[in-house]
């Protein structure tokens, strides 16, 4: 893979950010390739599917510029190995969500399970975090693995509230933004966090970077599921309201309700099963009542809260990659 | 749980081993319900779910009584810790078996895949992962978790061997003892292993408890493989030849098939889709044909290779009740 596949989802002016994280990227995309690699052919195959599938690498990119960024200096070995890791636990995590929910199409690609089954992706996602926790192993600092391993924990605990908020709108709207932190800002987070620790930075910076990455998080999510009700599937490659379809509530969706009429109305028509037909029609009413437009202004102000974080932090390109980040994460298409 | 729970499967002659590691093992499972707790309520009624089952705690016994046994001296609150992740371990992969497997009883008991669906389980499997990392992270010798992440991506491979193997009689005759050991021995071996690491031993008892543990996991896994063939429903709580519905060729029908004629009947009525009749025709041919014995007696030699091993740690309570466990995993009933 190459900085050009990279940009995927990004405009091209969205992509400046990847400028200088680029060669270090390239050094992920190596690395993963190496620790993939296994005598079982369905561990290997499956691996290398989801490896070569590509994705935007966010995670070791938000671990790289943040080493970078901050005001200690980075062993890139140490660092290289840390944003690989955070890679395959993510890996695992899709391939596992894609399991739970029963997905067959990922990036307009069959998923894992629909092509070898859940069997094979259910092991194949715990070979990758077994391999994550082996290349984390090789850490002097004893700290990124209790980092990271906190995150994971989060983040299970996140995914396992949404599964059981399925279908269950009060559940959503107690619980929203604690589903968010678990299943993707403490990870984000901690992907930051881990990258001031190999840096050796001091505890301001650390603590700003662990900020900036819990509400890049935020945003990146937030974004995610407004696509969801605004994307276009052709660049998105999944169908518009099936967040709706499967029983998920969503910031726009939540943000809509708060007006009693359209409240009325979405949660009588916006309950587990729900038809594509209808989820369509929710997704129309809460982009017309301008609720989509304030969710996106919510991962606005997340990102600027993000970027605001950096400013005890030196300048240098890395910095200036982290803000690019904050921008083409709340901007991008898919 | 008590001492007695704990002798689930085993005669009081065979439980004998028990005593040295008993009070070592309560505080096992005090530390258990700490660790799984979660404000996440699906998180936390599986893990206690899956806790109250109860279960042998070979992996922790293994740990500690390795660390007791050999020439060095252990910490016991890192101990603990370490034995907590082995069995936090085993019970995730557990969790992943039974939706992979498909599985409804486990010991009898619905199984979490029954209770709340494969996808609070799958995520349940990575949640108890994700808290025995973290516990492992507190130790200060990353040896430690570089030697059991090593043990976790050789399980996931040889579950993953395993089910492409599912059905393919020649596959199981070229990767049996490939399977057993990725799936059971490597990790019983790590557990041993680290034990020894925790107490500072030397080398060689190092190695040798690392010996012990991996012919202790094939005399393990053949007896369990025998049980699915040998064993009273009515204690083993698996209905006889479960393995051959699910088109596994363990160790005894591998064994029934060196003989020409056995091979030809069994090869031919084997096949995955098997018949839980025919599964019972062939576990009878199976014992009849002796083979069953010889597989028994496979067992106890790797039982014997593994106490040979002890040779080199001085005589204690903890190095008999390593002999003692030996005996009792390949003479068990459940």
């Amino acid at each position: 893979m190459n900085v050009y596949a990279l940009r995927e989802g990004f405009t091209d002016t969205q992509s400046g950010w990847l400028t200088a994280v680029a060669p270090y990227l390239d050094m992920v995309e190596r690395k993963i390739e190496q620790t993939i690699a296994s005598d079982v052919p369905a561990a290997y195959h499956l691996s290398m599917r989801l490896f070569s599938a590509g994705g935007k690498r966010i995670r070791p990119a938000l671990a790289i510029l943040s080493a970078l960024a901050s005001d200690g200096s980075a062993d890139t070995t140490r660092l290289i190995d840390f944003a690989v890791a955070t890679e395959l636990v993510h890996m695992a995590s899709l391939v596992h969500d894609d399991v739970v929910d029963e997905t067959s199409k990922r990036r307009g690609a069959p998923t894992a399970n629909s092509l070898w089954g859940n069997k094979i992706s259910v092991l194949g996602g715990d070979f990758l975090l077994s391999k994550a926790f082996g290349l984390l192993a090789r850490d002097v600092d004893s700290e990124i693995i209790r980092v990271l391993s906190g995150a994971a924990v989060k983040m299970t605990e996140g995914e396992l509230l949404q599964a059981c908020s399925e279908g269950d709108f009060a559940a959503w709207e107690a619980n929203y933004w604690t589903i968010i932190e678990g299943k993707c800002a403490a990870f984000m987070s901690a992907c930051c966090e881990c990258g001031a620790i190999i840096a050796g930075a001091q505890f301001a910076a650390r603590a700003a970077l662990a900020e900036y990455g819990l509400q890049i998080g935020y945003a990146f999510q937030i974004t995610d599921d407004l696509l969801d009700i605004t994307g276009d599937p052709s660049v998105t490659g999944k169908e518009t309201g099936a967040d709706l379809v499967h029983g998920k509530f969503t910031l726009p969706v939540l943000l809509a309700c708060e007006d009693a009429e359209e409240r009325r109305l979405l949660i009588e028509s916006g309950r587990i099963g729900i038809t594509r037909d209808k989820a369509l029609e929710v997704t129309n009413r809460v982009i017309a009542c301008g609720a989509a437009e304030r969710a996106a202004n919510l991962a606005n102000e997340c990102a600027e809260k993000a970027v605001a974080q950096l400013a005890c932090l030196p300048d240098s390109e890395f910095k200036a990659g982290l803000e690019g980040l904050a921008g083409a994460l709340t901007g991008r298409k898919v």
